[in-house]
Order: structure tokens, then sequence, then C-alpha cells
């Protein structure tokens, strides 16, 4: 019995961004434990038979609590099959990935990270937004527009520190998240664009002043994304329509 | 005649890290305008007789301008031509595609932005870095050590703005750059570590305290991408050698 594990991310939703050897853990995989934003598409990477698990991670509904995945990875996995964890994005980027490899870690089994094409930047390049560019940010900085507990951070950083901002996972925390923005020092008018269902046939943008990005964003399905910079107002030149495959 | 380009981001260096729509785009490309550091593997995807085209990029050689990238690129792509212009990590975190796709949209050509695994998210992992990390990071910042002037960065984030501090492109600026964190509150025991071609079998990896950072990294060929946060602290239990496909 040779058990591995493999934490893998399937990128923002477009199957086209899987990577190569994200297909590759797919293909051979026997077990599947996947986040419910993962499409069919993606799925379909898995060899016929293999075991598919859904395993929660959709905003507001009811999913396996964090320390339930790490047992059934673990307890898979040490049953010497061959599990990928499978989760949109990066493994690491608000993924979680680091508390499964270190219970991977602790049990003692084998694993493999597969890093994913990060939401956080391949979304806004699916609105035509770069999140650096020359004249107009020079850096980002990824948050979320709340933590597990609800909270909207503190500690933000003003623009000039943060350069672009991008906003994960926010909705309803996003009215309060922009109030704190604008307490530490951001321009009610800075450029802002939140999409919904980015790089998918589905996708949905809407920008709107840093100031009435929230009102704006309210009507979009979640989980949405949100940048905030004066890239933003690239969008209108570079996309929509722009973004492949 | 019906051009089009392509902006492709290749990944941190693995070429399973290459995704599905990249290697789509390579195999049907006419030409490919690549940087230097892209490697031969990721190239043979390409279909024999394409038109491989190094236009630089690699640290301190001598490289193509910018403005005749961009030239090249419109003039390729209005002759007719399916053009891949072929980026490290991801064409829009410091790789210029915002650019490149503003001077394809001036000319009226056809493009299409394919997003990359970013270098700045997938190298810490490669040596086990999580940039998001429970109780350790809620949130990432991506900087550059020095900007194309050789300027090191102002404005830099404290540890609670930043959360986790991804640093790349630093080998010769990072001395001033972490004189600058410190002065800008950063503790000098900071946990942090540098890693030189990341995700590739030549990966070598330094940890440091912050302080002492710079001349730990000293020794490392560029470029760098050094990681900066409590993060830190778990290459030791998750990397190296736990990294795949």
């Amino acid at each position: 019995l040779t058990g591995h594990a493999w934490l893998v991310g399937a990128g923002p939703g477009d199957p086209g961004l899987l990577t190569l050897a994200a297909r590759d853990a797919l293909q051979q995989a026997d077990v599947v434990l996947y986040d419910a934003l993962i499409g069919p598409e993606v799925l379909s990477f898995a060899r016929p038979g293999a075991e598919l698990v859904p395993v929660g991670k959709r905003a507001g509904a009811h999913s396996m609590p964090q320390e339930e995945i790490n047992r059934l990875l673990v307890a898979r996995t040490a049953e010497g099959r061959r599990v990928v964890r499978l989760k949109g994005g990066d493994p690491f980027v608000f993924g979680r990935g680091g508390e499964e490899a270190l219970a991977l870690r602790a049990a003692g089994l084998p694993f493999t990270v597969i890093p994913g094409v990060t939401s956080a930047v391949a979304v806004p390049a699916a609105a035509g937004i770069p999140v650096t560019h020359r004249g107009l940010a020079t850096r980002f900085t990824v948050i979320t527009a709340a933590d597990r507990a609800g909270e909207v951070p503190a500690d933000l950083p003003g623009p000039a520190a943060a350069g672009t901002l991008v906003i994960l996972m926010g909705a309803a925390a996003l009215p309060a998240l922009v109030e704190r923005l604008l307490a530490a020092g951001w321009d009610p008018d800075t450029p802002a664009a939140s999409i919904a269902s980015g790089t998918l046939p589905g996708q949905q943008v809407v920008t709107a002043p840093l100031a009435g990005i929230a009102p704006a964003a309210a009507a979009l399905p979640t989980p949405l994304i949100t940048v905030v910079g004066p890239v933003a107002t690239l969008a209108e030149q570079l996309g929509p329509g722009r973004y492949g495959p």
C-alpha cells in the first residue's frame, strides 16, 4: 500500500487554465476530493471509476469542516489510495492547502503540491485588468473582504503601500471593507471593478469608483473578486472578450 | 489575412505548470516571441517550423527594449500570423503584458490573454511556503526589490498591512530593500526565505531571519524570489521535495 496525495490548484474556473500537471494528477487519481466551485469540465479529466467526493467550500452553503476534510484526505491516502485534493485557484492562496499539507505530514504520508493559476490575478485579467502596469501599479496586495469569523480586516494598507488591491470572497462584507479603505486613505474616486464568474462564460463585470463599488456589485452572484486601483480603468480598453483560450 | 496574438503565461519554469490553453496556443502558433527564462521543454510544444524568437528579459543581459518587442508583436500579427508572446509566470504580474495588449489594441489587432501560474505564489509553494496560512498570514503583497530604474521602492507596508511579503527580481537591490523594510517596522527576526530556480530541478532555497536574508541569498543565482513573513517557517516542514508534478 503506497498511498499518495496531491494538493492541486484547478485555476479560476476555465478548464483551459488547468495545468498539465493537474490534468495528469486527475487522470491517475483513485479519489478526488473537490471544492464545490470546481466545474464538471475540470472533473471530467478524472478517470472513469474514480471516487469523486464534493467537500464543500461554496460561500454560504453547508460544507464539510476543514478538520473533516483533513481527516478524509489522510484516511484515504493512508488506505493506499492516490488522492487528489482539488481546489479552486491555487491551493495556497486562501485555499487552506497548508493545513492539509501539515495534516498529511503529521500522518507521515507522502504528498505533492501542484500550484494553480490564482483567481487573484487571472480573474482581473479576464476582465482586462492587469494587476501591475507601468505607470499605474508596481505592486499588488491580495486580501479577503472578511475573515473566517466574518470580521472585516484591520490594518489595511493605504494606496501607496498596497498598489493594486485585489479583494477575494467579498460580497456581504464589501460595504464595510470599502468604508475602512476610505478611512485608510483611499480616494473615493479610485477606479474599481467587481467580477463574478471570472473566466467562465457567465462572467459579469461592473466598474465604479471605489465609493460606489459595493452597491454596484450588490446584484452580482458570489463569490466576487474586486480590484481597486488605477489599473481598473484598463478594463474598458482591454476587456471583456479579449481573454481566452 | 487574419492574424491573432496570444499573450501567454508560461508559469514559473516547470513545464508541468504550463496550462492546457498555453500548450494549445503554442501548438498552433506560427511565431513564438519568448522571454529568455523560458526553458526548452516549454518551447518544445511549438510545432516544427514555427519561428522561435528570443526577446530577452534575462536579468543583466542584453535584451530587446519593450518598444521593440511591441513593434515586433504588432508587425508579425498584422502580417496575418498567429503569434504567441510567451512570458515567464503570468503576463500581467510584472510581465508588461498590459503594454503589449495596449499596443495590439492601438493597432486594431485581435488578441487573447492566457493567464499563467504566477511565480509569486508557485515558487514559495515549491519551497514549502504557502503565502497564506491560518494563524500566520491572511493576506499577501507582491513587490519588486527595485524598479526599472534600479530604485528601491518607497512607501513599503509594515508587516500588519502587508501580510506575507513576496519580493520578485531582487538580488542586487535586496540589501537596500531589507534596510528599508526594517525602517518600515518589520522585525529583524521575521522569518524569510530566498529561492532561486524555483520549481526547476536546480532549485535552491536559503532561509534566514529578515536581517540576514540578503547576505544568505547573495550566493544564489538570479532571478531570486524572497518571501518574508511567519509562513517562511513552514519551509522546514513542508519543503523541499514535497512539490510536484
